[in-house]
Parts: C-alpha cells; structure tokens; sequence
C-alpha cells in the first residue's frame, strides 16, 4: 500500500458518497428484510452470502450498462508495493456477477435447478449525487438452470407476494411482465438487422424511456435524434419513418389497446372480443382522466389474454416476436392457475429494461399509488423491482450456457414507499429511562432496570453525569422514553418509585386542557413491587406493544 | 484505476482468504444475531451501521495490534489514474474506529451517553491461513460518554443475557471481568515505570498468554526472554527476580485464593474468610481432579468479594492498583443488586485482553463446557468475546477525551459453540417438491404448489428437465425435501395425488424391517383437496415445525 499523508487532525466523515444508518433506519430496513427472505424462504430459495470483494478478473466486464463498460467499481492490486504484485481485487457491484463465480465454481454440488436469494450491500464508484450512494443495498432471488418460463412465472408471483408481506397493499402494485423476443420481433417487422447491435440499443433505450421523454421525445430518438431542454443533443437510432412508425405502433400499445376496448377510438375497429376484457373501477376512471397526475394511466388494467392477442398481430411476421408472444402466453397460464390476475401481474409490452443481456422474460414491480414529487406535482411511486431472462450467467466461466432469471429489489426505493405509506408516526421505541437521584444508589438503580429488563421492558439507567436532573429529563425526551423513573432517598426509605409517563406530558405540555386526558396523572407514585403493573398500565393507554413475557405475568 | 489484464477464461473462485455462505451458514448466524439485537435493544443499545468504506484518514493507525501499526487494511486511492488524485479509502478493520468517526461527527445530535451496537462484515488485509479469514462479522455494543462503571457492569450483565438467549446454558458459560488499574498497580509494585510501555507491554502480553504457555513459559518471558519447541526466541521483558515474583504472584493468584480457601495449601495461612466464600459443586471436584482436561480450572469458583479483598493485599502500596479494584468492588456490588452471582460473572485477576489503548474494566466472556481439541484432546471451548474500557475513542477528531466502554462478539466462534453444543441434526428445511409428470400440466403444478404456498409450507415445482423422473427424486433428496408429490395424468383425471414421504422413505430404506415405521406408508393417494391435511400429518409424524397458518386452520 502507498505512503498515506498524515494530519493532525482527520476530518470526522464518510467519504463521498458514503452514508450511515441510524436506529429506526436499521431495524425498518431489517424489519423489510426479514419479511422478504420469508417469503423467498416459502418459494425454495435459499440464501447465499457471497465475500463482498471478488478478483476483477472473476468480476469479468463491470457494470452492465452499455454507455459506461469497464468502470464503475472500487478496485486496487494485491501487494501492490511488494516484490510481486498480485492479483487486482475489487468491491462486488452487484449481487448477480457474484452469483456467477459461485455457480461457476459450484455448479457440482448445487441443485439444479438452483434457487437462491442474496441480500446485502452493493459498491458502485460513481460521481455521487443527491440521493446517489456509492454502497447500497441489493436483494436478489434468481434460478440458475431453468429453461422453463415456469421459472420466470414464479418470480413474478413471488415478486407480488412479497410486496404484499411488505404491506404493499393489492391495488396499490402492478407486477408488469414483458419478453425480449416480442421485442426483438418488433424490430425485425421494423427491418432493424439482428445484429445491429447499436441501434438495437438505442431503440431499446428509447422505449425505456417514454415515461421521461413521452411519446414524441421516443420518436425523435428512433429518428434523428432529440435535443433536450437544456439544448443538448442525443443522437437517435437514424431509423426510416416507417421503422419508426413499426416501433411506436408497438410503444403506444397499451393506450391503443385500452381505446378500443373501452371505445375511446373513433375509428370503430373492433379486432380484440371486448366482452372478455376484465377492467377495473379505478383504472377506468384514470382513464377518463388521464391528466399529467397520471402518466401511466393502463397499468394493470386490461385482461392479460387481450394482450397477448394484439401483440400476436404486432409481431405476425415476425418468428422471433411470435416465439415470445407463445412464452408470454404460457406465463399467462401458469399465473391464472395460481390465481394472480392482470390486477396483480400483468403483461404489459412497454417493460423493457435497458440491461442488454436479457434475452427472454422481462418483468418489474411498480408502485401505483400516487406521491408528491420534489417540485409539488403527483405522480406515480413507480418502479421498485425489476429482472428477467438472461442465459449467459457463467459461459465466460465455463463456456457453456445456463440459462437463469431472477429479479432484484430496489431496497431503499420499497423502504421508502413503505414510509409514505405508513398510517401513523412510528410508535416509539424508546426505553424507560431509570433516573439517578442519588449517585450513591446506582445498585438500586440497577436493581429496577435489571426487574424491567427481565419482563422484556427495553429500558435504560441513566448513566451520564446525574448532577443536574434536568439533564435527565432531557436525555429521556431524546431517547423517546415512554415513562422515566424516579427514586430519591425519601422514596427508596418508602419502598416505593415515581412513574412520569412522559407521552402523557408531553401531550398535556402541547395542551394542557385535552379533555381526554385529564383524568390521566403524567406521574403516579407506586411501590417499587407494582412497578411492572404501572409500565403495563401506560404502555396500554398509549397503545404501545407489550412484550411477549409481560402479557402472560 | 490501473489497467487490467483480461483473460480469456477467469478462475471461478474467491480471492484467497475470502469465502462465501450457503443456506444454514446464512440463516443459523442471522437467528444468532437477532436474538443477540433484541437483547442489545432491551437494554437500550441502538443499531448503527456505518459504511463499509472509511477515508484511511479516519480510520487512523489501522490495526490495533501495537506488534503490526499501519498494515492490514485493504486500501486504495480515489481517481488514481486522473489528473487529480484524491483521497485513500480503505474498508474498515473492525466496528469500533468507525463508531470513533461517527460520534466525533454526529456528537452534538447524539444522546449523552450513546449506547449503540453493530453487527457486520469487517475486513482485514492479513495473509489468510486455514480457518483465518480475511472478511468476517463482528457484533459490538458500546457506551459511549460515560465514565461510570455502572457502564461496565452493565455490558458484563447484558453480555451473561447474549449468551443465555443465544442458547449457551448457564454453567456453560462464564463472563471473567478484571481492571487495567489493577495490573498496572502490579507493575508498580513489581517497580516498573509508569513511562515504559515497551516493558509493560511484554508483561501484559506475557500474562494473556498464559493459558498457552503455562506458569514457566510467562515466568521466561517475564524475566530474559523464552525459547519454544522450534527453537525460535521472544525476547523478555528483561524483569529481576523480585519484579519477576511479583508478577507471579498476581499470574497465580486465581489458584492462589482457590488453594488458601480449600485448604490445600499446607501454609496454613488463612487471610481470607472462609465461610463467606461460596464454592460451587462442580468446579471444586475440577479442583480435586485438575488433569489436563481443566487447564482453566478455577473460573467462576470464588466469591466475587473474596477476590476483590485478596487483589487490595496484592496491590496494598500501589494507588492506582487501589483505585482499580475499588472499581471492581463497585462492579461487584452493582451486579449483585441485579443477581449476576460469580457463577456467572467472575472478577479474575487473570483477564489481561492484549489490547494497550484500555484504560479500566477489561472483561471477556469464556465458554466453560468442554470440546476436543484437533489432536483429539479435551479442553475447554474458550474466548468468545471481549472488551474494556478506552478513554481516546474521539481524542484524535475532537482533541477530547470521551470515556467508552464496549464489546465485541466473536460471531464465528459463538456459532460454531453453539452448533457444537445443538442437541440432534437440524430439522430439514427443506421445501415439498411437486414433481412434473406431464410438462403440459404445468399449470396443474403451479397450483399445487401455490396452495401449499398460501398455506405457509415451504414448497417448489421442479424446474429442471422433467424427462428423468429419477432425476426428480434425486433432486429431492438433494433439496432435503420432507415430501415429494406425484400427479400423472390419471390422478389428474380422478382429482388426487400420490404423496410420498420422503422422510420414512429414507428410514425405510435404511432398514425396512423396523418396527415402529411399519404401519405408516410411504407413499399415500389423496384427493387434492385433502393435501393440506396429508402433508400436515406427515410433518407431524416427524416432529417438523408447521407454519402458523397451518396450525389455525
């Protein structure tokens, strides 16, 4: 390792880009965690915690972004100022590349298929921004040796149910599935070659991005390109007009789906049988009022069946896109036959997901509940999990191709859509404080907290500098206590301790005339033997959860 | 960063020293860690995790190991092939210089004191050796801002709880607390300067190594220096004789009380008294019987009191030797008022912790039951966790002394105890595989499985190849799959299914002839509707646990 400069005094931060987590954020991120990993459990993944630093050889290209190869992660060399110079090791930048060293390396042992799930922190070296982070978390399930869209099927089931262990309400998601081979379809029927690659890219990127740009911003970047507010350029995919209007027949498929069901278009074209269309209520009236608040107004809305039916006439000169509308299809079934309708998983032709490897199923979760965005205006929550189909997981390890899917869990996007979502202020987890009146009588001190503890009472002696008491009560507002405790002499002589219920203050120092609450003392002197009963009497009236152990003295 | 030699075919393997966890590895040491968190949350520890990478600047001199200072990390420069390099970042080498960063940054928003806990991978450039690894979880609770020890008290007191709710049986386990100021009031009177840290440093390692290098081995190392069995030499502190017998006197003085209190010493000296003293059964018969088996064998033995009362003699004309075990008579008291007897927590002299930056209490918690060592050897299991008392935790950000004490808990070490001291084999996790007769009933399948799903059992569809139905069962097998279930198109057409129980399958096949299996079959047809009940009855049979849901049915 190199010389590193000495200073007098280091500066007491993370590096760029780096951030800690605190109390609430750890344990509700946890919390999230540990209801996912169930549902994981429940579906036959197992876990799998890989070492977080791998070679970069094993690591293979960096980040599967096409704009950006070979950079992106936190590399250095082994014994880099040694004789001999070793391998160069690096930060995982994804749990997915990890996966591959593994099942490369275990391929043997593991079963085929094999299902596993992976949770834990990310490293990416990127210009760190707001709300940018350059560790992260990531939460992975995949199955690695399944040629069968059964698998693909499964995970979008898997994705719904797990949202819904989250406490994302039905109605409140749309897990959206779509297939690379539809979309591949559509640009052959555009006359796009197969291997170009490049404006393959681009299309796909385009059609990402219709929810930023809409529908003419997409149009521009199939064609010539696009100038943005700010008068950059983008070049586009330099495609024909009537390539061009291949692909957008395609990216306004929903809306000229919905249209005719609901005979919205005026033309009277009646090719998709109405009668068997499923709407829903609420759908039908974003419909009728698709204003700027709902930009992606048919999620979720139109009977799977219907789909796959018009996306079959899309791509009806085209095998590839056939071939991928057959996969949805079947998808479709094995959702039906689990009971996930189109108001939970729905195929949904305008998912695309700009990673390039994917070369089957494509699928993500959204959010469509409504948020207010930075600058005031409301709009949808919006992409949470995304994934698909990809089948060369480990070929630069061994050559041969095994096919996988899986999908993965923006963590910190769910975690913040879980606290929009959240009724009421988190209940407080704070402890009771036990106040020191008398330094003199911290074994007595200790006593009460050991007699609270043991009835599972998260609760605390107070252990800084007791002189001035204020300080105390200041302290057990901070740590958000429910009731302090206090016992000077005359009470420890009495046998007996003062309760303050300190919710109950704090709501009587806001008002002190709440009618509700007057009956109520915020601090009650009991025997030191009725201690427990007291907690439990104000846990209750503020509706805070007992511990197991209490609730059966 | 620098280039990077491209392979065509990569290795598919960890770095040296690192490893990955599959399964059980995961989920066993994450029940551990939670049931460590709830009882770091019941007294009043709030999580912390900070971030992985810290600027090398902060993190300081790296390892606290006074032999290796400014190695053992793995670092890296910011930008290092740009115009402008920037900063060195290194992963953290263990949970407590990052507490160090984040109180000096956060101090004026944080409670006084700041009682937090950390649970999480740590890294350390080390060269890797077998079981020695190069990433690996530590768990770690500190007081932060208290000069108490009733802090100390406490984290010896939580410590005995982490041990019992993790599973380590009372008896099985003892927390050992000793005091810096004490052993330094030992090397006063051993005459050795208060300034000379290179001589105290030799002694203190001495002390810790003994129960590695016995009585004879600490005296050499005390004195001129030690030879061992390869011939190498450690240079020794260089003491006289009389310093030397001093030392000794303390390095002995667990059997020393031990051997006064029972009568075996033949001195007849009795300073100590007796009946005040509670000896409990089990270790005095280690006491008659003190073979190589109970190389430790005094731990926990003697009253609390009768230690601190013996360490005040030893330590007479030293202050900060008196000071010292004026805090442990403190510690004492305060965990007797919570009912933490000897059996439990022990004041032994014994306790060094090799660490120089603690500056009071010193304690570690000691697994007392006994394992057989690599050459087929018993001996006690040993150290799981330690920690103290340091008083410059902030002093390099801050210029202030802020005091701390704080834990750490060997994660590996503390699982691997407890899979030791686990009853049976683990129950199988594993999920009910429904097997695919007929791939076009896919849909059949997926239904299946989504009942026992909604039902809470853990459960697959096969995903592989369905041709080899062997295959199928293998795969089971290899899944460790309670059940398996059987639907051909002839079950489909009557509505039933064939389930096998894979567990009685395997009992079977082992010996068919036993008699307590002979009435159950191994394979039973049911109506469809009545799965639920026949794989509830078999996961009965076999004492598996049946998920709430199913309970309630």
């Amino acid at each position: 390792m190199a010389k590193i400069k000495k200073t007098p005094r280091p500066k007491a931060a993370p590096p760029k880009g780096f951030r800690d987590y605190f109390g609430a954020d750890v344990t509700e991120r946890k919390a999230m965690l540990d209801r996912i990993a169930e549902v994981y459990h429940r579906y036959g993944f197992d876990p799998l915690e890989s070492s977080a630093v791998e070679t970069v050889e094993a690591l293979g290209k960096f980040l599967p972004d096409v704009d950006r190869p070979n950079e992106g992660v936190f590399a250095w060399q082994e014994g880099e100022e040694s004789d001999k110079p070793g391998d160069w090791l690096a930060l995982r930048y994804d749990l997915t590349a990890p996966l591959a060293r593994v099942y490369a390396e275990h391929r043997q042992d593991l079963p085929t298929p094999y299902r596993r799930y992976a949770m834990g922190p990310v490293w990416r070296n990127e210009k760190p921004g707001p709300g940018r982070f350059r560790q992260f978390y990531q939460c992975d399930a995949d199955t690695v040796g399944s040629a069968s869209v059964a698998a693909d099927a499964e995970i979008c089931a898997m994705l719904a149910d797990t949202l819904e262990a989250v406490g994302i309400a039905r109605g409140d998601y749309v897990v959206r599935i779509n297939n690379r081979k539809v979309l591949d379809g559509v640009m052959e029927v555009a006359g796009i070659a197969e291997d170009d690659a490049r404006v393959r890219g681009i299309v796909l990127r385009a059609i990402d991005k219709r929810d930023r740009l809409g529908v003419e911003g997409v149009r521009a970047l199939l064609r010539a390109g696009r100038k943005d507010e700010s008068g950059d350029f983008t070049e586009g995919a330099g495609l024909s007009n009537d390539s061009a209007d291949v692909i957008m027949q395609f990216v306004t498929a929903k809306e000229d789906v919905i249209s005719r069901l609901s005979g919205y278009l005026s033309d009277g074209s009646d090719s998709i049988n109405a009668p068997g269309v499923r709407l829903l209520g609420q759908q039908i009236s974003y419909l009728e009022n698709p204003g700027p608040t709902n930009r992606n107004p048919m999620v979720g809305v139109f009977a799977n069946d219907q789909v796959t039916k018009y996306l079959s006439e899309l791509v009806s000169t085209s095998n590839i896109g056939l071939e991928g509308v057959a996969e949805l299809e079947q998808v479709r079934v094995l959702l039906d036959a689990q009971g996930y309708g189109p108001d939970r998983i729905a195929i949904d032709p305008s998912v695309v997901r700009g990673l390039g490897y994917y070369t089957g199923p494509v699928y993500e979760a959204e959010l469509t509940f409504e948020i207010t965005d930075e600058k005031g205006r409301p709009r949808q929550f919006g992409s949470v999990a995304g994934g698909g189909r990809y089948d060369d997981l480990v070929t630069r390890f061994t050559g041969q191709q095994v096919p996988a899917t899986g999908v993965s869990i923006g963590v910190d996007r769910l975690l913040a859509a879980l606290r929009m979502k959240r009724d009421a202020a988190p209940a407080t987890g704070g402890p009771v404080v036990v106040t020191v009146m008398d330094r003199d009588r911290m074994a007595d001190y200790q006593s009460i907290v050991a007699t609270l503890r043991q009835a599972g009472i998260r609760a605390e002696v107070y252990l800084g500098n007791p002189k001035n008491f204020g300080n105390q009560l200041k302290y057990a507002d901070k740590r958000g206590a429910p009731a302090a405790i206090i016992q000077g002499s005359d009470e420890a002589a009495r046998g007996v301790v003062q309760v303050k219920d300190l919710i109950l203050g704090a709501k009587l120092a806001e008002d002190a005339s709440v009618e509700e609450w007057k009956d109520h003392p915020s601090q009650t002197e009991v025997a030191v033997a009725d201690l427990l009963d007291e907690i439990e009497r104000i846990y209750r009236l503020h509706g805070l959860p007992l511990p197991d152990a209490m609730g059966t003295r």
